[in-house]
């Protein structure tokens, strides 16, 4: 019998649950849009807000899975990839791929643009000159053969019903909704070929989960989702209270990258790539035991095969690591001003939402897809949370295009010097692990 | 500040209440295309499922109302009309309109068509040859003045924004809102120029509303709506768990509602037309003592006015009622077939749902908008309800395009003859008044 747009409707409308066959059906006639828009955004709406439970955000994802090409690389091995829900100074990828790939596990990497307060591993890599986001095919297909690494944006014709989905949902006010959130990531990740996947659920002021409820429920569903594809997966909820590392903004967080691949400690990346890595290295078979994966991937770290395989995939896709290798800017700023404490004590607090929606107006992220990332832009921290700094010293420092007092004072004011040291965090960052 | 969509829809999402002017201000906008269709259907579904308060439906009704022509008849008098929520053998406006008129009460009256189970004025009047039910403005002007009374059909320029909208609904599940309804029944009741309005909010069976609390829920916001359009109003709640009078079907209904106009008594009819005119001549100030109006429209229509002005009508728009004059079928039916008791008992109920679904399926009514209406078919009952029958007599005859079993079997099974009598109704199907 014929789907009929109506009752389909009608049926979450009134809160009730969808066969998984009929859903997967609606989404696909959506796709193909043989039912109109205002039909499929009326269901959005009615799934906000009545729900989808854990079969149909199964189905959804299956139904965007299967909207596409799916990658299979099981002749090269079982690959793993990390998803983050992004945050603010998250450059782990730029790291965590090159070495995940060094301990020969495959990591056909998909990713995407910045959008809103968070930047995106995209713009990141296009700061290296000449670096190449869009492989075609049987690029991919050749590279991850050999060096088990590639690192591009999404094609077309992966998961074009989320795609298609999502471009409804930004105008509809229908974002925010985990199930859609879920079924979302999921597709992606699976139709780009991944069999592992750890999951970064950022939690904190500059994440999109606020709080620690939220982050667990999208952790958990996360997994289970992508289980329900078939494919091996954990997650962990990782602190977003305080940018990640040291730097924010584009070159300045490929820096800080180079800088851990060359055995460099900036406070949270490095231990942080190492956790991921050894769960991503773990969840494939690879190396099943925990304390031997994270061992694998610190010696793979620390024996500069991670920093040479980043600087052979940075060639392979026509970048120039010149001024990397060379030890100079990717791209200096013109202006680099000086942010001291205002009084004496600790830096106890960043509101971290606020800062990245700054290095956004500095010119950092974008407002729309179509607007251009100037990669020179951002903050560099000269203290890690919770140091203790006197009233005058130089706590960070704000990379600006054109010299701008009101950025500056935006600046200091994401930052608090408290009269106590706020309680320490995990030197990895990761407040817990969710296995689903 | 320009209206965003997304913060609009968003508002609603979250359960909070539009400010009176933004909600005017996007009905317009969607109305005109400027917003897409599907942040309309968005929208449409979050107030589904959020509410939609009295000062918002308020609003709405005002935003549709405003999107088109909006008549005025002050020159010739307080113009009246009535509303009903929909009946099965719901013929009152037929002999009500022109009634009221020969009170002295201008009567704009714009009907729709049947669709669904119930059936619709237009369609009955379009039984009558020659009959038509559409007129210009100036027409529409000419011919109040003349005879106080028109009956046409909704013009493309009448609440421009409730056609659209109804559309939207229509396809998205989100029909069944009692603000929607409201906003819808109100601003084109407004428009045609009506400043007392009485709502016959039908309810049982036969009905759209199947519980006295929907209807009383219904009935007090017409009335509070109209109220706010600055038009006086009141609502009765009558029964529809019986048809309404004797016939059901186009020619027949206009048939009794034409022996209604000279005196006849089908039981229901006269007296809900003389309840329902006595209370549009009392709003309108015309006779503001409820005993007074009510002898006022029983001696128009026992004296026969009331009768003349409905030929007059008839003529005045096309139509030839020599058929009627004559006493001879409209259109008589080539098939009558008789409905029998099945045993001894009362004629305790009708599952008017049923009757009515089912002379929509003998050509009496229509599935689609465009569907050709058969203007023969219907069934006329014999014996009122509560009538004490023998098993094999005759309580109903069913008129048919053609000789057909299942509609028979089908007519049969919507009576119940029970063993016991049925509580009486009142003779005018009042059940209740509501005052706002």
């Amino acid at each position: 019998m014929a789907l009929d747009p109506r009752e389909f409707i009608r049926q979450k409308r009134d809160g009730l649950a969808h066969e998984p066959g009929r859903l997967r059906e609606f989404v696909a006639a959506c796709a193909a849009r043989e039912i109109p828009d205002y039909q499929a955004s009326a269901w959005l709406m009615a799934a906000f807000l009545k729900g989808l439970d854990a079969r149909e955000t199964d189905a959804l994802t299956q139904a965007f899975l299967h909207s596409g090409r799916v990658f299979d690389w099981s002749r090269i091995g079982v690959a793993a990839d990390k998803h983050s829900t992004g945050g603010v100074g998250d450059k782990i990828s730029l790291s965590l791929a090159p070495l995940v790939a060094a301990c020969g596990v495959p990591v056909p990497m998909v990713s995407g643009r910045g959008l809103g307060h968070t930047g995106g591993t995209l713009d990141k890599l296009e700061s290296i000159p000449g670096f190449r986001t869009h492989l075609e095919p049987t690029q991919m297909a050749e590279q991850l053969q050999r060096l088990n690494v590639f690192m591009v944006g999404q094609g077309p014709d992966l998961a074009p019903a989320d795609g298609f989905f999502y471009s409804l949902r930004d105008v509809t006010a229908t974002v925010e909704f985990e199930p859609f959130i879920v079924s979302s990531i999921v597709s992606k990740k699976i139709a780009e070929g991944a069999r592992a996947l750890v999951y970064d659920v950022k939690c904190g002021s500059g994440a999109f989960m606020k709080t620690r409820a939220a982050a667990r429920s999208l952790a958990a569903r996360l997994v289970a989702t992508t289980r329900a594809m078939g494919a091996a997966a954990s997650a962990f909820i990782t602190d977003m209270s305080w940018p990640i590392g040291v730097a924010v903004g584009n070159a300045l967080e490929v820096e800080e990258a180079w800088t851990v691949l060359r055995g460099g400690r900036t406070p949270g990346t490095r231990a942080l790539t190492l956790a991921l890595a050894a769960e991503m290295v773990r969840l494939t078979g690879a190396e099943p035991d925990a304390a031997g994966a994270l061992r694998r991937v610190t010696r793979a770290l620390d024996d500069g095969s991670a920093a040479e395989r980043f600087l052979a995939l940075v060639r392979a896709q026509g970048g120039d690591p010149a001024a990397l290798e060379a030890g100079k800017g990717l791209h200096p700023a013109p202006v680099v001003v000086e942010l001291a404490a205002p009084r004496d004590g600790w830096l106890a607090d960043c509101d971290c939402f606020a800062l990245g929606e700054l290095v956004v107006a500095m010119g950092g992220g974008r407002r729309a897809k179509e607007d251009p990332v100037d990669p020179r832009v951002g903050i560099v921290l000269a203290c890690p949370r919770g140091a203790r700094v006197a009233r005058g010293e130089v706590f960070a420092r704000l990379h600006l295009a054109a010299p701008d007092d009101a950025f500056v004072r935006r600046a200091l004011a994401c930052f608090t010097v408290g009269v106590t040291a706020p309680a320490p965090l995990k030197d990895d960052l990761v407040l817990e692990r969710v296995d689903g």
